[in-house]
């Protein structure tokens, strides 16, 4: 097994948590986002979208982080990630894709040099932007969690799920860019729950070996 | 079992789709997004996410499109909308996901409203933006369905899948905003296969009650 990470991108520090938590160590291949060898031709070769993480399992590569989040579950069934209860198993995807899809993508480091430099946004501007949506999301989970009963210590019980390996992700990346949390008591009692937990602790940015 | 669906929405879109696929006609409640009526309190009673789609059935609400169609395949396997094989699964969902997350998320209406009003973007602008992403998702689709065996009829293999539905809005989304697709002659003959299938054109737009 084998992990293209970067040790600031989401997608793959959401890979991390999930592999921690099932108890997987695949060999980390690093992928530095910044210095944009996601777009060299040996990394395109792995993942023809260019984007990190992949996922090299006997001989397959697997893109896109939830993705990959399903395999590990459909491959390493314990502990589970996703509850048995079909209604909640919905849920617990619903939130992991309200990040994943709708929040996080916004603020990739291409979206903020396209700002930049096809919209001509000066750089408060884009730090705007990025505030904006990750509050927005934030906001929606936020709600989701207080109408629904399912949320324990974590975002879907007592155990950590997808969501939570979702929602750590774009805490982290809230509080990267200054996002005012205070609004949002569950996230922040969930996000203490996942801080500390090894499975979480261990998958941390500044954990990482590429850390800057 | 009803829907929440606006004829134009993307996620709405693909989860018709896998009804259609999966033979089950909901109750269609129309939201329309342009008056904004996915942000009334009634209809965030439905969904916190104020999104469209939204899915009940036995008293639970569904959100996220991709959450709908997993708990859609779950209850009602056949006929299967994912291949049995762990890594071909991987892939399908990839795929989808390349899609709803990484590509459609970047043009929906909220967004381009935000461009034009706290960016000041001018209409050519944002236009240019939607473009350029549409592009660049479906230039990463077309790579990996070049790389991959998987492919037949449709993405995987010669039955509909779910990056099939996932798909097929985006091709509509890119027509939308004349998107040059000649260079991608995978995804343009998987969408001529689509279009002669009764489950993917009773889904179409231009089919819905709420068209414009």
């Amino acid at each position: 097994m084998q992990l293209y990470t970067y040790f600031q991108s989401g997608g793959a520090y959401r890979v991390r948590i999930a592999l921690n938590l099932k108890g997987l160590e695949p060999e980390m291949k690093f992928v530095n986002l910044v210095k944009g060898e996601q777009k060299d031709a040996a990394y395109e070769a792995v993942n023809p979208q260019k984007l990190v993480p992949a996922f090299i399992d006997k001989g397959h590569t697997l893109t896109q982080s939830i993705a990959i989040i399903e395999y590990l579950e459909e491959t390493h069934p314990k502990p589970p990630l996703l509850p048995k209860d079909p209604f909640a198993r919905a849920y617990v995807r619903s939130l992991a894709l309200l990040i994943a899809a709708d929040t996080s993508p916004l603020g990739n480091l291409k979206i903020r040099k396209y700002l930049a430099k096809e919209m001509g946004a000066a750089e408060d501007k884009v730090t705007l932007w990025l505030q904006h949506w990750i509050t927005e999301g934030l906001a929606a989970f936020e709600r989701t969690l207080a109408r629904e009963t399912y949320a324990g210590e974590f975002c879907c019980g007592d155990a950590p799920t997808m969501a939570d390996c979702v929602l750590i992700p774009q805490v982290f990346n809230a509080n990267r860019w200054k996002c005012d949390l205070s609004p949002f008591p569950r996230i922040k009692k969930i996000a203490e729950a996942c801080g500390k937990h090894p499975a979480f602790i261990a998958a941390h940015p500044e954990k990482q070996a590429d850390a800057a």
